[in-house]
């Protein structure tokens, strides 16, 4: 079969050929129906220090997939021939201490199929059945790609109550755009965004966004408190890592509001911690990941039932050239460090 | 000023002339807008077993209501003159356990205003300011005015997640309409609703349901766990108060589900607690009245966003003659006993 | 090796010589140290109407137990030869709903070595190594053998916040019992306990119950009442099954109280559900089993420390025959049905 | 009647005659039996920066203490005329966002007894009612005096589950101390503390701590992954507000753990966002006073059941010296900016 794979611990990828993965009893083979460039992906490419560290070639890439399952191994009951599936390709250890009290998507023994082994830029690819996650045939096969990423915008936005609450996202990059069309459909009244690229800020207000800022131009956090009666917003979704952003949506909180922060700083974030959360009295929430498997039954439900329309997501899914894919620079950059 | 009175322990209500409510230094003086006739106030009109056992009259009924504040006392201040407001006309006595750990909706020592003491069926009704609640003028009101059974539907569906969850409406009297409307806006992927009458079923679809069931004419369980692949809802919203229907309803709700029940039988229910709560590790929720201001708030914020569209219910208030209120029997049931 | 099994659908057990269990590659051996005698394999050894429709002899009993791991699979990691280990017997299939939303305890495929399949009362038992619990070499083996009933007691009592709280035990058969010093070693303020027999209240006061009661010869609720101030307890742990333990229960509880029910009623509960907990606005819980793994990770946290002290359990011991077991016949109607 | 008042913009107080406080309707009167310097105390008479800002000369001081109501106003149902009582001195507005949503202690408009009006260092102190906390007459005077810093002990504790779990306490002055009593009644099973301190240290150990370690002689973090089996602790107690002390407590901290930050940085923490909180799908809480009042019950029940043992902290009491007062100089900088 066909392979996209780093071959060698240098700058780029290549297309082989490669033997179908052999499968245990536990395994599932899918063959794939269509897959999502990462920013993950594209730093592997590029080759930079957080690649050289992590990545062991050869290995196939790619993490963000649906499609048809091939061949089931003998001990797998829940799986079938012919089912429609994506995957949670965070495989973790079972017996870690957090695995032990349900959170294994913080397992202490993690491994990533498409980072630590062979992954889904392939023809087929080999899965734990435990890792399967079947896909209603209503939903289509672009949003199956990207149920990676969605996953890690509705953990954030579903890891606590949102339902008649403001929300702000920090950030409009893909996730970002994302948690807006979820935060809408989950009963969110108001949700505000903030983001410099004015593209992105047209995509937020089409994603669903009731106020869209630019804090480059525009004092955003005096404005979200005028909007809500000087008092703040009651949930901040940060998606963008930057220092400032993180700041700003903190200064936006509500005494009493939770933060969940999900986009990947680069270095340490100087925080008010005085005035932003502790006399504040605000909750602070890392995500990471999806809940296993949690998110996905939530993300699935919200998806077969129609409720999220993530179609000016796929607006520029013609372009071919991988520099210039989708997700952007920002993303890439939070993309690689979270995996 | 003119008001709607029980005068004496007897049946039947009149209308007549009152002098204007005088107002304590934390009171407010409200103008009464709009007000709803729940079903609570049919029975004493009715003057039933209940109502004989506790209004004691003379009382102005009332306690569904929007209007504009007329004044204020000396010591108000987070209300103004000239507001348009709602009223939580549950008035809780701030000292008892229950008040002491945020639990002031169930507080030891409640009394109802329209019940207790002299409502809205008024010109002018009297309100102590910490239970006046402010409305945003963007809210129509005839919204306003129903705002008390409104708010047992937010109270009810948001009493747990409903975020990508399937859920079970019980009984389609106006609560459980507003239910349908209120799970839909909040994120539930599929909403199943069961109700005998046809005309309730009909508008059950109209609020948002997703399956409507009629289950004196089909097995609406076995229809239940059918659609949910064997598995039942994750929440059931019991809004009846019928026996059968509360045993239904825990048949269709999964192993690990939430039952959230408002409705108020009028007998003791027997219940298969094994197969039905224990075995099914089963979390069951008494709901009563509103959370004080919990509630409120997220059910203002949902209205001011225009998150939830009640114009159904408001179809058929033409009909000008009590006996044939929009509310019906059942609600009045529920209602009765409920307060 | 030899082994107490079922070998015919009829009354009785017998020591067999048995092959050693074969292990599959994610298995662990174990060889047993020590053993309890649950109610249910009292029922099964009985042959009752329950044990006909499930056992399926030949069968080896005993689903209680710790020993020391004799041998490992080739997929096992987290166990090794030597470790001092007991186990979950419940064994959760993985791909359920339950299983994927973090509810494996109440699984839908769920079966129990020692019931369906070959258990711990012979020299070696066979136990997928996801369902080993390590134990710290300082939990005695007395304590090891008993940690699936006292797995429940820590289910119960943590399955809402104890500390600070007033708790009523109904019912001090050893689950019971075990939850009285589990309430105690987390904070409740006060622990109330009602049982008829003279014995076990006894027990109840040995183990840290602050007010025991005998409701067959005293106004339990009225007691429990008066000491709380007319309020109630924060917390029922109903350990009973017991019809009028239940409702007894209900009315000590205050409004806004928990309910934890963990005792088997053999029929239908009538429930004054209006007024004991839809007016109080009580939270109902039904518990079963233990959280996997979570209650397992609090119980040896616990243990390990020093927390519980269980002694006064242990005092019956001695008396070797079958019938007369430490269990007591209504912890046996208790297990028979809980498993 | 005397007491003691900052007369003049400057540093010291006087002990002056006052008159009696007049009370309104919904106040009440209470006569001192004992009060507590709090490090707020000490800055006010030092008259520093904050001070200057904030203090509004003449003001009595004194914000912790018990005492017995005198009288009580008109309107006033909940307290009488010779009730043992304390008071929490934050007095919420009742009418912004966090009051209406259950969080009135992070209130917009919050007021302080002793602060911003006349408080406890005198013969009488008036009250509004329903900040009033009556007491058991079986809890001691000097512990109804010390309640508003055992108040933020027993709120951070139980900001989140601590049964069966493991803590960490950053830094122990006496919150620190309380802390530590407070975890172990409520079920943590290992408690380690650090502290600088030898003094404290010794009654770090008095208080119950398990592993107490000086983090300026030892690697604390590495040696308590070490205990942990590199996992980590559950739960991080953050008494210190030392920006070094916060940084090695997010190290210590499992992933998934609960961060609860009580003490007071001066400065902006910078803080490794990405591994100690993102990744880590760690918990931050911010904690600022006492949940009113839910805390209050809470502490109230576990010392009227006699669960905290806080002698150790009475050791010194007896030092007269306002100087060198059992608080020390890091409790003073917390206590001056929590309030």
């Amino acid at each position: 079969m066909k392979a996209l794979r780093k071959m060698q611990a240098a700058r780029g990828l290549s297309l082989e050929s490669a033997g179908t993965p052999a499968i245990g009893a536990s395994d599932v083979l899918v063959r794939v129906s269509a897959a999502s460039i990462c920013g993950t992906d594209l730093h592997i490419y590029g080759w930079d220090r957080w690649s050289q560290g992590r990545i062991k070639p050869p290995v196939t890439l790619g993490h963000e997939f649906c499609g048809v399952v091939e061949k089931i191994g003998d001990e797998v009951e829940a799986v079938k021939t012919g089912d429609f599936v994506s995957a949670e390709m965070h495989v973790n250890c079972g017996h870690c201490h957090q695995c032990r009290v349900g959170e294994a998507h913080i397992c202490q023994n993690l491994k990533i199929i498409g980072i630590d082994q062979d992954g889904a830029f392939a023809e087929l690819v080999k899965i734990p059945a435990a890792n399967i996650v079947k896909l209603d045939p209503a939903i289509p096969e672009r949003y199956g790609a990207i149920l990676d990423p969605l996953g890690n915008a509705v953990h954030t936005v579903l890891a606590g109550p949102i339902a008649g609450r403001t929300a702000l996202v920090t950030g409009c990059g893909p996730i970002g755009l994302m948690s807006i069309a979820v935060a809408k459909a989950c009963g969110s009244s108001t949700v505000f965004a903030t983001e410099t690229n004015a593209h992105r800020r047209a995509m937020a207000k089409q994603m669903g966004a009731d106020v869209v800022l630019n804090p480059a131009a525009e004092d955003a956090v005096a404005k979200i408190l005028g909007e809500t009666g000087g008092t703040g917003v009651d949930v901040l979704l940060e998606m963008s890592g930057n220092p400032t952003a993180i700041q700003q949506g903190f200064k936006a909180l509500r005494a009493g509001g939770r933060a969940s922060l999900l986009g990947i700083p680069t270095e340490n974030v100087p925080l008010d911690l005085v005035n932003d959360v502790i006399f504040k009295g605000a909750t602070v929430q890392g995500i990471y990941g999806r809940r296993m498997y949690e998110t996905w039954v939530q993300m699935t439900a919200l998806l077969k039932a129609g409720r999220l329309n993530l179609e000016p997501l796929f607006g520029e899914r013609v372009n071919p050239r991988l520099e210039e894919n989708q997700y952007g620079d920002e993303a890439c950059l939070n993309k690689e460090r979270r995996r």
